[in-house]
């Protein structure tokens, strides 16, 4: 086909002539193909250190650079390709070594292949007859997932995010606790409480408004210096509710917390659990990636006494956005809690292959997402030692972060790293000198978001801030991509001290 | 580039050979170039009615036929393009133009194109600074739905699911009904009653138990010969729970019902929603998409009243999964309901600009898949005009194939189409011959399963059947994809003759 036939189709093309719906391929081959070529310079261009991270504007600024309204008529194909080049153009390379920002970064390639197959088989997870590839696939997975966290038999699904796998396990705490909530809800009993530290995920206390338990009824455990839960608080506050005629069913343990990077003593906790009959889950979102590196599968000791953990490949494991699962100890849960036998949907009378396979009664959603694959074809292309490998890479980022914001002057180190979070002050000069005071404090916390700011907008760094407990305003540095390095960290410093000496 | 050399590339490559962990790209673009070969092949593929719409094996056959394992070493890339066919060859394909046992199919290549790009751009939604082309595209798309229900401003958020759009309108309706319950929980009060016609979805039922509710308070209002929710039965019900101190707070109406396909009266539920201060709540996440259509729109007639609409673009409008929206009347209340104002996520000093921006406390997840691009640039792709022409296509099929039902010998339509979906039963010669009984019928519902197993192994047809009300089983065609003709109409009832005439 010749180039200028090729230029023809596009310019005039309609989603008629775009496969399935059309007779003929070519001009689908031609737009895939640019899209992709676009897609791999991208890729290209995220991997360089000298390109921003990202070309950031305002939202109304960046509202007037792009074309985003819609027509009643359709535009053609070469106008669809330049759409793909200004979203491209402004949008954030979470693949870029110097983003930092989440407790997810890097974009693996068979991941990233995986999600394009994904995409293009376009199905659902609620029944094997519509996603039977997939449904074998992920149950292969989790098995190797309940193996590495030490569950002997179980369940598990994946969940669309590790705040609705929290979501889950705090529902199937409840439902465990009392099977017949589930047909008469809990207006009439005591207030139902669960537990979690005071460093752990808000999701859990997003978990309580929903749950119609209450926010209040989410009760925050103190941590210690390290940031991990208090086994002796955990217990006080138990007895405390007790005392109250109150119902504590449910503990979170974290592993490891979003912003210190602790993990939570999860034997004491499990022995208190197991005392007062308490659910035990842990929230491994973000940390429970260790599990894959021999060298830091220690963190997660005693995991295997929960009844629940959620873990999220996308995180630590350097898998594609979203990849996220919960396990259970207890095979059968799932589904008594979830399900309601939808007859139009699950039927019991199908005649091709076992129900039990259909895995949509075991979630409170009907579609599910396949996020199966990304996991499986990245686990496939790196092996568990390549998955270990880029964990252990990612540890000594952190590790040697840590050694050099204690080395150098006004930078503070405000614990020492756990897992792969560094917290850490920078103290410009002018506020060094100071004496102690609130003046001081209250002119220090400023100092993050400025020079975030400046950052951004010079497109050098992504990198994230926040205040905890007495604490204001710090820089909590993660690491997860195995394309970053030791010169990276050392850069990430130069570039605070750059952006905040004269503040 | 050789392609000996690439062949050497591809079967000794590792994981740090591929972007964006590469210093060269010359392997990605050979591994990207390869599966992207396949994909459109298979496109091709699913396009070709001579083609199985999948090869079906029952699950423990096809783990055989997988290599579904994960080891400790990596694989090298010729083996991972060879799982690529695998999954492939056993993929269902939905975007065969004979794929009609959900309530999506086909697989549009512009929104293919935009959730390859999302893929790549590897990103989250609940912060403007991490996803800035994505949020204010979000804004964007909503605004123009907002528009089209009649909603004058409001606010929305893209959910991952229709289910996950019930569970937060119901649980927005609780907040609004009293705010108090997010701090306190329920526990205290007389139960909160919620009702939905008896033919709604089963997500409804699943809200009331996940929001501590409880199933038997979802309840199931009368639906009349078409399936329509009844009025007078709804306000009878709010009667008798008034009368028992219960407390009714929200509403569910329909459009259109997963096995029927019909829409309920807005109007008149609107009224007794009015009259006694409901939350009126439409789950049109099916059949939402009529409103692209001048000449279907009028199904949704009076939606503008509700307080919240749920609408599925990857359902009639034929977007990619997942693909669902909720929309919200009263502004301000999705961020009330759900905030619990994580300090580390949405730090309100943020210097770079309004934090308003910043979706993740809109709801009760933390991390939420980036879903608007694919619906954005089929929008772009096909103008509002190409998606009402596919909606207009879908609605004419289904009106064909009803008439076809109707003039058929040995099939029998059980209700006129509202919607795109057509319930009827094959009655074969054998059982038509037998005088009406109870084993008459208990044979004739044995039919729709045994025809379904034969033809799914033939792989001619996917199309699903179920149960409802007074009725045993019958097939349910849906008709959602552009490439569906009339024939593809005459076919679906050839083939459900040929594989169930001995019967």
């Amino acid at each position: 086909m010749s180039s200028e036939q090729t230029k023809q189709d596009l310019s005039s093309s309609y989603f008629k002539d775009l496969l399935p719906y059309a007779e003929t391929k070519h001009v689908t081959e031609e737009f895939v193909g640019q899209v992709t070529k676009k897609l791999i310079d991208f890729l290209e261009q995220s991997n360089d250190r000298s390109n921003k991270v990202c070309e950031f504007h305002p939202p109304e600024e960046l509202k007037k650079k792009l074309d985003l309204s819609l027509h009643d008529k359709p535009e053609s194909l070469d106008t669809l390709l330049s759409h793909v080049d200004s979203i491209l153009k402004y949008a954030v390379k979470t693949g870029h070594p110097r983003y930092f920002n989440q407790l997810w970064a890097g974009v693996d390639l068979s991941a990233l292949m995986g999600e394009w197959i994904t995409a293009t088989t376009n199905t659902n997870m609620f029944t094997y007859e519509i996603a039977p590839v997939y449904i074998v696939m992920e149950q292969t997975v989790l098995e190797k997932m309940r193996q590495i966290v030490g569950f002997e038999n179980g369940d598990g699904l994946m969940y669309p995010g590790g705040s609705i796998s929290n979501i889950q396990a705090m529902a199937l705490a409840r439902y465990k606790f009392c099977p017949d909530f589930k047909e008469k809800g809990i207006f009439g009993t005591k207030p139902l409480i669960s537990f979690t530290s005071e460093e752990a995920h808000y999701s859990l206390t997003k978990a309580g408004a929903l749950l119609g338990l209450g926010m209040d009824n989410v009760v925050k455990v103190s941590t210690d210096a390290k940031g991990k839960m208090m086994p002796s608080d955990l217990r006080k506050k138990i007895k405390e509710h007790l005392a109250k005629g109150n119902q504590p069913f449910f503990v979170t343990a974290t592993a490891a917390t979003t912003v210190g990077g602790a993990y939570d003593p999860f034997h004491e906790i499990s022995a208190i659990c197991k005392e007062y009959n308490l659910w035990m889950h842990i929230d491994s979102c973000w940390g429970g990636g260790c599990l894959m590196s021999p060298k830091h599968k220690h963190l997660m000791d005693g995991c295997h006494k929960a009844d629940s953990i959620a873990w999220n490949p996308h995180k630590l494991m350097n898998c594609l956005l979203q990849c996220s699962v919960l396990l259970v100890k207890e095979n059968g849960l799932l589904e008594a809690c979830n399900s309601t036998r939808a007859s139009y949907l699950f039927q019991k009378d199908k005649k091709l292959y076992d129900v039990a396979w259909d895995t949509g009664d075991k979630t409170f959603q009907c579609g599910r997402h396949n996020d199966i694959l990304k996991l499986w074809l990245m686990w496939k292309a790196k092996g568990s030692n390549g998955i270990a490998e880029q964990v252990d890479i990612a540890f000594s980022n952190s590790l040697y972060l840590s050694e050099q914001v204690k080395k150098r002057d006004n930078f503070e180190l405000l614990r020492e790293p756990e897992g792969t979070n560094v917290c850490f002050q920078y103290i410009p000069p002018r506020i060094a000198a100071m004496p102690d005071s609130p003046e001081k404090f209250e002119q220090l916390y400023k100092v993050p978001p400025e020079i975030k700011k400046r950052i951004t907008l010079d497109g050098t760094l992504y990198v994230g801030y926040q205040p905890l407990k007495e604490h204001g305003n710090f820089f909590r540095m993660i690491n997860v991509a195995p394309h970053v390095t030791h010169k990276d960290m050392d850069f990430v410093l130069d570039e605070i001290e750059r952006c905040g000496k004269d503040l």
